[in-house]
């Protein structure tokens, strides 16, 4: 068994933004050399997400409303977490629902994804630098 | 390291579903002989999940009418995503809350499963035909 | 390739409730020995959770407020899920948002976390013993 590691790092110029990372994952693949296997990739920050969805602009402008919507960020003092120095309550809870990670087939070297599958860095508390591990294991 | 892969197909005749598919993923498992390891089930499509829950029809039900409260189909128009041909924003948010993926542990050469989990896929988009991934990798 | 496999066991005194596991976790895997890897931690049963967020007292105060918002436990009577015995479709719901399993790289024998990542099971319908899996695979 092979195993590779990889840590991407960002810094999204607004509180929410959603980042393309298929490129940078498909790079690490070909790094690690593995044909058959799993790839994790997930935030290793507890206020963003990994997930797989659409690279379509409309489709992330209603995701961001949505999200506001299930999760408001206004007015920042109804979340106890932000009675400190915080206020990135919200944050925390738009990452789950759309999830800290993805797990991605490799088969035959390559990203086993359907027609339109997209991986995207969600950050929901952006203007500072942050990462996503990339992980593979395989032969 | 042995590794598997099949693609199981579907085309649910309404616009949401919920289609138990534990048996299929079983059959995968029997057929590549893996007895330590990991199964991934993914949804190859952006607006379809597979996730693990109850086979119970009231519950499936209920899941309806909550997914369609917390992202709802009508007005179409309400999302930037439905400005084009398309009319399944709703889609792209309730496969989010549901999930894409599922990865189960093999023991024994089964499922690892406490006694109520099933395998399903969610259709939020349906009437054409769609793909969950199965990949297996251990030994 | 090398497998290990545990159940922890929990029998949260209220319905809802957020318990750290990291330490049970960390215990297994270096019970494992497993040095390079994935570990997979999953609920055994459908309407508990495994997730990774901040462990801070606050925030688990916002969750529970924020769950019952979104998939209200009262009235019972909602749900078809609950016409029968059941009173725990909420629970059901609760468990989708906040995901079943989460899968954690290792990485020179230790979890490949950032800064904040904790473990925890989420009960959404407690009172009884309940159970999550920790699967590890790797060598």
């Amino acid at each position: 068994m092979k195993s590779y590691r990889k840590e991407l790092w960002f810094n999204a110029p607004t509180r929410m933004a959603f980042i393309n990372i298929s490129r940078e994952v498909e790079d690490c693949l070909r790094e690690s050399g593995i044909q058959e296997g799993l790839v994790l990739a997930n935030a290793m920050h507890i206020t963003a997400s990994v997930f797989i969805n659409d690279d379509e602009r409309g489709l992330h402008r209603d995701y961001g409303i949505w999200l506001e919507n299930l999760a408001p960020h206004e007015p920042v003092n109804r979340y106890r977490h932000n009675d400190g120095v915080e206020d990135n309550a919200d944050a925390h809870m738009k990452r789950q629902i759309m999830g800290r990670e993805v797990v991605v087939a490799i088969t035959g070297g390559k990203l086993d994804f359907g027609p339109w599958e997209q991986i995207f860095y969600g950050e929901f508390d952006g203007r500072r630098r942050k990462r996503v591990l990339v992980k593979i294991i395989g032969e």
